[in-house]
């Protein structure tokens, strides 16, 4: 049951919150012990905030969850590649695995040439179509 | 009066209430004409969230500020270089002038190849020696 799809479609499910409030939609959700500890979406718009990314506000409500600053034992499942502010957090936090849905060559660290923590687990293309389409069709309703 | 020294001590008074609550000392502040519109310093270990640099404290106080995400026209005085994340996080804010007191050779965007927004100026080593100076204590007092 607690496969890698099942829990992207959680994270989905936040892409699509963030959606419905006109945000860019990006979803994130970080699993311990199969038990969901932190939902997240981007806010930026509605917190006029930069920083507000799904996965950033996730490493602060798991680490609140956990009690502790490092997110050993946690695996993110994010619909969009992280950029270059997410991997940085991503990397201190010492994440042990991250699922990624869609890649974004443009704006992901994968092709700034960034890692993320050495001992994280980068898995990705799980629910790829959903959420690359999600993505895109929000950038073509702006043009 | 207002020259880059005079606001980087600011940001050294804020890296000083840092060290004073054992947390690694960096400390930051924001000023938009001519005045400080957000003060921060480094608070991973009391919040337990490795988000919680002096950068990002501050990027969201001075957008919370001026009431609209990007940072234009203002400029950060920070003790020390950004890391990854908060040059990510820089970037994204379109900070208009940064200015950094000590490098970080290791951590630090800059030996990554990392650049922060392309209109951001990059001002370096104003107060160099004392920034470098507390930051170096600070680790050594810790082996």
């Amino acid at each position: 049951m607690f496969t890698d799809e099942y829990f992207m479609k959680m994270a989905f499910q936040e892409a699509q919150a963030a959606l419905e409030k006109d945000e860019v939609p990006v979803g994130c959700i970080v699993v311990y012990n199969d038990r969901i500890i932190a939902r997240a979406h981007n806010l930026t718009e509605l917190l006029n905030d930069v920083t507000a990314h799904a996965e950033m506000q996730a490493i602060t409500a798991a680490a609140n969850m956990l009690g502790g600053k490092y997110l050993i034992d946690c695996t993110m499942y994010v619909t969009l590649e992280p950029c270059v502010m997410c991997a940085g957090a991503l990397a201190w936090s010492q994440l042990s695995r991250i699922v990624i849905g869609a890649r974004d060559e443009k704006r992901g660290f994968i092709n700034k040439g960034l890692s993320l923590h050495p001992k994280t687990e980068i898995v990705s293309g799980i629910l790829e179509n959903e959420c690359s389409a999600l993505i895109k069709d929000f950038f073509k309703s702006k043009r």
